[in-house]
Order: structure tokens, then sequence, then C-alpha cells
């Protein structure tokens, strides 16, 4: 198809496709005269993973420009490429380098992580992550106990095995495994949000018998 | 105490104090002479739930004040005091007004609250979040089924039956029952949401085999 078409089939105006294609985000059409390219469904399937990661993921191009690159190097294992999706949809979280109830909070993270026998890469920022939010926790004075956090991890780790895990596309396209994973990252965890409030506002009337 | 302990103990700077004491987020203490008061455990506790609506909730004075107004008036029931701070822990949603789509997705949500049975209010704003949440899985190609959202809601009311609700005082005084529901609200909803791609890694990890 042109350039036309692909915009009209894809929703993103030719101009967008066209920075696109100079950002390197999009690889070029096959030419067809001097002017002219034509393109395919690998360029769809492009366009809908960059828009997963910009307007889902709330990604810069920048980010969006590595991730695509992991997906276009077939020799990068699918494992990594995901990975660099996942990693780069966390949040950003300083690590207070001196900070005593941070080290325990990352200590703890660790032995947690070791004691469910869960395969983490050593430097994943979600481990910093979360012992930010212990340690949050425990400066407040409300600090999460350890069978807090297994029951926690026991029960997310089930919804993701049942239910998660069936929603990537691992055995696609390259950009659709990615695509589902920033759609099912995202999204899912608001749905999760969402209804453990609706959960609050009706455990919290049961309790309190109205 | 005097404010300069008041602000020693609580840590809050005393300008800070003056400025709560101003804009009726904090009461005044008992006059002692012309230029001075004393404060007591209620001063401190209220400093707490400001500072846990301020850091962890993320909130404006303005939603502040309108939050301590449902603390300070007794006659407001426990559970519409609770609900004032959850709700303006809400993400503001913006209601797409003839968005077939969107209706579609409310009217879902509607019909899961009642077949589970739980007790939320018909103007919850949550009932819209996720509403708007469905909507845009919908319109990115990937709905979520019936069967994956009472699945997810099974498990996530198990949770806060068992863990959510025993972290909530609801018997102290209300300005604990509130600030406890806050930092329980945001802080666990973190954790549950890293737990959540924590094992999004592991299992991923384990079903390519590595």
């Amino acid at each position: 198809m042109r350039i036309s078409e692909l915009s009209a089939t894809s929703g993103v105006p030719v101009p967008t496709i066209k920075y696109y294609l100079r950002e390197g985000l999009l690889p070029h059409g096959t030419p067809t005269s001097a002017t002219r390219a034509e393109y395919g469904e690998a360029h769809l399937r492009r366009l809908r993973l960059i828009r997963a990661l910009l307007e889902v993921g709330g990604l810069s191009v920048a980010a969006i420009a590595k991730i695509v690159a992991a997906v276009e190097d077939e020799t990068v294992p699918v494992h990594t490429m995901l990975g660099t999706a996942h990693y780069a949809l966390a949040p950003a979280v300083e690590t207070p380098a001196d900070d005593e109830e941070f080290g325990a909070a990352l200590a703890r993270v660790d032995d947690l992580i070791d004691e469910l026998g869960w395969q983490i890469t050593p430097d994943a920022p979600t481990r910093t992550e979360l012992a930010w939010v212990l340690a949050r926790l425990s400066r407040l004075g409300r600090p999460a106990d350890d069978e807090d956090l297994r029951r926690y991890a026991a029960t997310v780790m089930e919804l993701v095995t049942i239910h998660d895990m069936t929603k990537v596309s691992f055995d696609g396209p390259r950009e659709a495994a990615v695509e589902s994973l920033v759609v099912g990252t995202v999204l899912y965890g608001k749905v999760f949000d969402v209804l453990r409030r609706l959960a609050h506002e009706s455990a919290s009337a049961q309790l309190l018998n109205l």
C-alpha cells in the first residue's frame, strides 16, 4: 500500500509517519519510483506498537527508539527484548545512596525474591522501586510485615500465571509481543488498581454494617 | 506542648504549622497567654494526616481542607468520611459524553458490580475510571473478557478482605482512620503494582525456559 493508505488504515497522519521514518522508528518502504514506496503489514504492526508505547506507556521517542532497536535485532532474545520495554515502563526512582532504611529495604526485597524463587535480573529497576515503597511505609510508621508481602506476592503470581501471561503473544511477530506486554502491564495494572479501590469501598461498607 | 515542641516532635517547620492554622487545616491550640497556645496529641495526629494527604496522596490544600472538614464534623458517618478521602485519591477521568464505547463500558461496569454484589455508591468516580480503562482496551483491539474481570475482582476482594481492611484503624480517632486509608490505598497499591511487574519478569523467564 502507499503511504496515504498506510495513514488511512493505521489512523496515523502522513506527517507523523514521515517523522517516524526520519527518526528510524519505522523502516522505509520498498521504493516503487523516485518519490513513492510500498508499505505492508509489518509497517502497520510497527505503527500499532509505536502508538501503544507512546499513548499507553507514555514513553519518549528516545525510549521508543531503543525498544524498536531491540525488536529489529533478531539476535536479541525475546526475553531480553521484552525486558527492554518492561524496564522502560518502570517509573524512575531516585536511589538514596547513604540511606540506611532504604539499604535495609533493598536487602529485604532481594531476600524475598530469593525465597520466592523468582527469576529476576540483579539490576532490575523493580527491585529498587519496591525497596523505595517499603522504606517509605517504614518511615511513615506503617511497615509492611513479611507475611503480608508473601501473601501479596503469592496472589499476584497466581493471577499473572493464569491470566496476564496468556495475553502476551510470545509466538507471533516480535512487535506484537512487545505491544501486548505494554498494554497488559499498563492497562491491566490500572484495571487491578481500580478494582482494588472498588473492593475497598464495598468491604468498608460491609464492615461498618451499612 | 508549645508550637516549637509541636514542630520538633512532628518534624513540620513552625511557619508551615502557622500556615495550616491560617488555612483551617489545623485547629488552634488552647491559649495560655496573649501570644502562646498549648498543643496536644490531637494536633500531632492531625499533622500526620495532613502529611499523608500531601506527600502520599499528592492532594492539594483545597482537597485536604474538604477531608479535614469531614474528619472534624462528628455527625458525618465514618464511611462517608473515609469516602471523601477515597474519592479524592481517584485520578480525574474525563467522561466523554457521547462516546458509544464508553457508554457500553460503563453499563458493563455497573452490571459487574451488581453481579458481584459489591456495595458501591451510584456516583463513585471509580465506576467511571474502570469504564474508561475498559473502553481504552477495546479501542486498542484487546478487550477484557467478562471471565477475566470476574477472576480479577474475586482475587482482589479476597486480598482486600484478608489484608487491606485489617490495616485501617476503624476504631481509633477519626484522623487515624483516614490516614491509614490513604497510606494503604496509595502505597500498598504501589506494592501490588511492583510485585505484579516482578512476577511478569519471572513468569516470562520461566515460560521462555531461561
